[in-house]
């Protein structure tokens, strides 16, 4: 449904909304006829709420399609992946709190290795350390240009964030970033005319940094990539009419959440716990919580099977102190599958739990992928799923007399 | 999802995907709570291939929409057919191999038999053998019209096709078949200004087929019907990036895999052997195989339950010549539901099912419509079920950061 019918329907409303989305949540058997990691994990708390849930497998972006990080979550906060797009430099950037203003073009840097000849030996160089990332920033922070502002930020590791400030920038523009070493980083090249001048700027912005960090070990490059403004999308509030609190560890998550106008809440350390503790206090402020635990996707792409169900297991136990909140409706699923099997996102459907009161369970006490492709909410696309959070919460009132 | 979207995460591969179409395989009980043709069949090999796979009901076209062979086919490769329409001329004509032109409109053609005031006493001529057809067609291409070439060529029986080719040709007309017997056949109108050359060609080429007919018997006249063009439809390996061969008897079908720009591989013979015979010698040479039955439809349309069980079981009985090809991918389908009882096409869901190592399999050894109903492919429209498959061959990259 259209975020202009939907409008129309919503209703104010003072019960609570809780999303967990486990990251990569949805997977695969090792072997032919074997459990996945959802199904092999010791989950009595998700099974027990299972019973009373209504369950159901969702496809974020569509049947068969592979999402990123960026469109599956877009998916399941029911924004079509399709129509809004969100750029990897504004992801990074708003990860990291940095306030994009309209005319800003984001990307994300990459400090990497090159040989005398220019061309790559390492394109993360050997992952430096978030103190050494700190210290060339500030390196890079000197250089000037005529007719933008230059933001360099650290995110972590060999990440940084990059943002030019200035009239007429325009952000179709090609990576440098090779993917391979053995030859040089690429220019950046502007793929329509309002993206000539971004461009020059940043191909000049690269070229001082290579002066500048000439002498430097390992890290005596810097490669750009995704480089995006900041879209127009409508917010979260502005379509549901939820005050929307996000509770993320990791930037990109967080620019996520951010780009749809939700509150990031502080979270202190970065367990699954540090978490919950956070939904906790900030519980009584808001009536949306999206709580996202990375650490599924992260054990998936390693092919860490057991692991993966240890993070499934871990978020399990601390589930009791979400019900003890006693939130109206209750949503567990993910923004995406990524079996330990293929070490990949994948386009598998994502298990989906729906408890409210009024979901009309499907009376399992089993949550797993084979559990959900029985389950009465069916199979589903991502942006479907929403109308149905808000509805079980009583916040959506008739369409049409 | 749209074609430029997926030409995005199309990546290009090695594996092989087979896809078993048996026409019209969707089916009904005769009687309430009796079993369906597939489901009575004796399918051992499709059983068991159904324990490792993923099973679903497919909508070809839209959900209690019964669909004519050509949207059926386009739907479950890929294609709206709201969007994309093939004309009935048009398959007739590259069914059997006839090289369609941009300037081109062909037209079905079926030899018929009148009374003396031209009244229609045989739609069919009596379905005359072949070589009659052949020998008529002889005299028909003795016609010669200024400002267009004609061409008349044998299908089988009382079938033909008609071609036109010149400039400023369209194909807006309107067929001269009434579809019923006691009246005269009617003439071809334009239905644009760019069809009224065509329209008049085509009524001109009838009124001279009737004279050189006259003494003929039975067929003593022609009727034109499904005027059509080429239409410009992207090619499958152009969308997928895989190398199709189409195994099929039937002209029409043969003509669709041809719109679509697949390979028709010759097969000796007519029977289901005979295809699978020409699966196994063109295997190395394709990326891609749709292999079409058509006999599941025919005794479907003629109501013989019975018998279109024993086509079931034929194609089970041939299965393991395909599995021993070891096929990344297997695909077992219809293009539509023909129940016995109905005798005719139907709006049913067609039971799908879905083979790959990386597949999330069901595990249940049961193929047939109510197993597919539970199945995790859900229920889906037919062009949401390539990217599926192409997925499962790890064809496609990630959409998205």
């Amino acid at each position: 449904m259209d975020f202009k019918t939907l409008k129309q329907i919503i209703a104010p409303g003072q019960t609570k909304i809780a999303m967990i989305v486990m990251d990569g949540l949805g997977g695969l058997p090792l072997e032919a006829g074997g459990k996945t990691e959802l199904e092999a994990a010791r989950t009595p708390h998700l099974d027990a709420l299972a019973a009373k849930s209504s369950l159901g497998l969702i496809d974020p972006v569509a049947p068969g399609i592979t999402p990123g990080s960026g469109p599956g979550h877009l998916g399941i906060f029911g924004y079509d992946p399709l129509e809004f797009e969100i750029g990897r430099g504004v992801l990074e950037a708003l990860g990291i709190d940095f306030e994009l203003g309209p005319n800003d073009v984001a990307a994300r840097g990459n400090f990497c290795s090159v040989d005398e000849k220019g061309n790559l030996t390492d394109r993360r160089a050997g992952r430096i350390a978030t103190e050494l990332n700190q210290e060339l920033t500030i390196l890079l922070r000197t250089i000037k240009l005529p007719g933008a502002q230059i933001f360099v930020e650290t995110v972590k590791d060999y990440r940084f964030v990059f943002v030019l400030r200035g009239k007429g920038l325009g952000d179709a523009l090609t990576e440098t970033d090779p993917q391979r070493v053995g030859v040089a980083p690429l220019p950046v090249k502007a793929l329509n005319a309002q993206s000539r001048k971004t461009a020059k700027l940043a191909n000049e912005f690269i070229a001082r940094a290579r002066k500048l960090l000439a002498q430097k070990k390992p890290a005596n490059m810097i490669m750009l990539r995704g480089f995006a403004k900041r879209p127009a999308i409508p917010s979260f509030q502005d379509v549901y009419g939820t005050r929307a609190g996000a509770i993320a560890v990791y930037p990109m998550y967080r620019g996520v959440a951010r780009t749809l106008g939700m509150d990031l809440l502080r979270v202190d350390g970065e367990s699954v716990a540090a978490e919950f503790t956070t939904l906790e206090k900030y519980w009584n402020d808001y009536d949306f919580f999206y709580l996202h635990v990375k650490q599924t996707d992260s054990y998936g792409e390693d092919g860490n099977f057991e692991k993966k169900v240890g993070v499934i297991e871990e978020v399990d136990a601390q589930l009791p102190r979400l019900l003890a909140l006693q939130p109206d409706v209750i949503i567990v699923g993910g923004d995406h599958s990524t079996p330990s099997l293929l070490k990949s996102h994948s386009w598998h459907p994502v298990p989906f739990l729906l408890y409210s009161k009024f979901c009309r369970a499907d009376g399992r006490a089993e949550y797993g992928e084979r559990a959900c492709a029985r389950g009465s909410l069916g199979r589903m696309r991502g942006r479907e799923f929403m109308p149905i959070a808000l509805a079980n919460a009583l916040r959506t009132n008739k369409f049409g007399a």
